[in-house]
């Protein structure tokens, strides 16, 4: 999508034709600066720092990791040392290990000269397939706020999100931002409600800058206040992004979205996940399986923004010596989600509709 | 409660019998500061900038704030003054009217001469019942803490509170942290989940302050993880504050509660409102019509805390441009509320409870 007029990707081949380029998201929205990965260990460390993240993200970093490590050693050790390296940074987003797994199986066969190109296409191909997924998800959605508008009577469609599922968590487009941005474009009055999502703050400094970008109305709101204007009648729908749903519609997202299906439910409006199928864990049936990854207690305990004179600084917000807890994930069990907005459609979050929707290609 | 084991209140009459001392809340926990009003105005601004806050103490420094008017003018002009400037500084929490209600009754029919020295008798004896009316809150939530021990099978009882409903939101004990310091001081192995409570980290900065100050183990978490705790089997029992319950008792408090009460409903997990009697509205019958204050913007986008070198500073969180809103409250509706836990007793959130319990002084 645009940035200052421009259109961008959140991860692209720099000039070389080998290194990497990605938006630095750690500086975001404060400062707009490109990283340039040359290693698998640069890949790696921009996965577990955040400097990208989001499960698609992370899946098509995961594959240029592997394709910058083959252009240096393409020797089977090589390979295997490099998917484990990338494997360990993130645990719950499913689209790593998916990733991994297709790029190792794209040059696993070929003979060591090979490998490295092959590496190399196979992520570009993988960012390929994901910018179509999310405009696939985009058409499909946008179907569906098309239903809502009716009973706008003539005021913006208020959707709200949670975390940044957006064209910055994916190659482009976003997974969840893809139906707004298709509505916007297509001349439809939205505003979108953006939860803040502590403790990272993605909301507050990924969402709104993009959206703000790209031009969508919307108003950042802190975590706890989703509930109340949705008992206020201020939200037409939910959409979030997913970092691992399961075979039974389980989805595992951003910690925080698991109360916000709860207030949905409460208050009779549609929550939606935007879930591209690599995000669909089709081994696991039950939500409880899925691994949640914590974090440093200091994500909580220190807050990153810009001081006067546009400095970026940390500030603690608690006593020195408390303790926090930061789970960065939760699950929020199918019954209370209303839909999956896939690539191929709009299911029911169920064992029985997923695998319907997606029996052709497994 | 104690600060470095000296017994403190949030409230205090000065040395000299007329000026007001009160701990400035608003660079807590990071500094430990008296500040000292001395005139009506001095008394407002503290309430309406947050240098005092939560329900029971705004209302005592509501009643300050009249002895501080009528010493300087004991008029009915200034008392009429008074009472308005004070009563326009805060919507929802009741206690404001109530306690510049009666502070009025107790100084209007009296002469001129005699007013400034009542309105102070009153303050202070305002103050001492919040004392008494919160230890007996304690006294009652300690029950109820001890029902729940035997279920724990040895670990420490898990609580969650939301915002700061502590001794700092009131002249001593809490409401809310009241059983949590009772049943602390009596031995019972406790653990406290704190939610930070975005935008002003109430959690954060107070309650976490409060109970380390007192040596009750505590964890802060972001608002949005609690519902993951209490799906994870980590929570016993939430226990809130309240800035006005109706008759039927639907709670209005900090925003964010109401989706807490919402995973606890989900989880099968007891929810209590502390409620002491002062914050009951007897006038109101649904939740609905309680005004929710609406506060700037800037306390989402802007968070404060200590910077390196320990200077507090604000840092801007979101985009520069970026819109947001700000509610201070939400409604917890009766149907979510385990129990109201007054100073009378523990009565379930329904009119003829209440009305049963407080039938005698109304």
């Amino acid at each position: 999508m645009n940035v200052d007029g421009i259109p961008y990707r959140s991860i692209m081949l720099d000039d070389d034709g080998w290194g990497v380029r990605v938006i630095d998201q750690t500086v975001l929205p404060h400062r707009f600066e490109i990283a340039r990965l040359e290693t698998v260990g640069d890949a790696a460390g921009a996965i577990r720092d955040m400097v990208v993240r989001g499960a698609p993200l992370i899946g098509a970093t995961a594959a240029y990791g592997i394709a910058l490590a083959m252009r240096r050693d393409s020797s089977d050790r090589a390979l295997d040392e490099a998917t484990t390296h990338l494997a360990a940074t993130r645990p719950t987003a499913v689209n790593l290990q998916w990733a991994l797994g297709r790029a190792r199986r794209a040059v696993e066969p070929l003979p060591s000269s090979e490998r490295a190109g092959a590496a190399y296409a196979f992520a570009a191909s993988l960012c390929e397939d994901d910018v179509a997924l999310n405009r696939s998800i985009g058409d499909h959605g946008l179907a569906l706020l098309c239903e809502l508008v009716p009973d706008t009577d003539g005021r913006p469609l208020n959707l709200l999100t949670h975390c940044n599922a957006g064209w910055l968590a994916t190659v482009d487009w976003g997974t969840a931002t893809a139906p707004m941005y298709r509505a916007h474009d297509e001349g439809h009055q939205i505003h979108v409600w953006v939860d803040e999502t502590r403790p990272r703050l993605q909301g507050a400094a990924l969402t709104a800058w993009e959206l703000g970008q790209h031009g969508v109305p919307h108003t950042v709101v802190p975590d706890g206040a989703a509930a109340h204007l949705m008992r206020r009648g201020e939200v037409d729908a939910v959409i979030v992004g997913t970092d691992r749903t399961t075979a039974t519609g389980d989805v595992a997202n951003k910690i925080g979205t698991y109360p916000l299906a709860l207030a949905a439910a409460d208050n009779g409006i549609p929550f939606y996940a935007a879930v591209p199928s690599p995000s669909i864990d089709w081994e696991i049936e039950n939500g409880s399986q899925i691994p949640i990854e914590e974090r440093s207690a200091d994500e909580v305990t220190r807050v990153r923004g810009v001081a006067d004179g546009d400095e970026l600084r940390f500030v603690r917000i608690t006593p020195r010596e408390t303790r926090a807890l930061n789970y960065a994930f939760d699950v929020t069990p199918a019954r209370l989600v209303t839909g999956l907005i896939t690539e191929r459609g709009v299911c029911a979050p169920s064992k029985a509709a997923l695998a319907n929707l997606f029996r052709a290609s497994r």
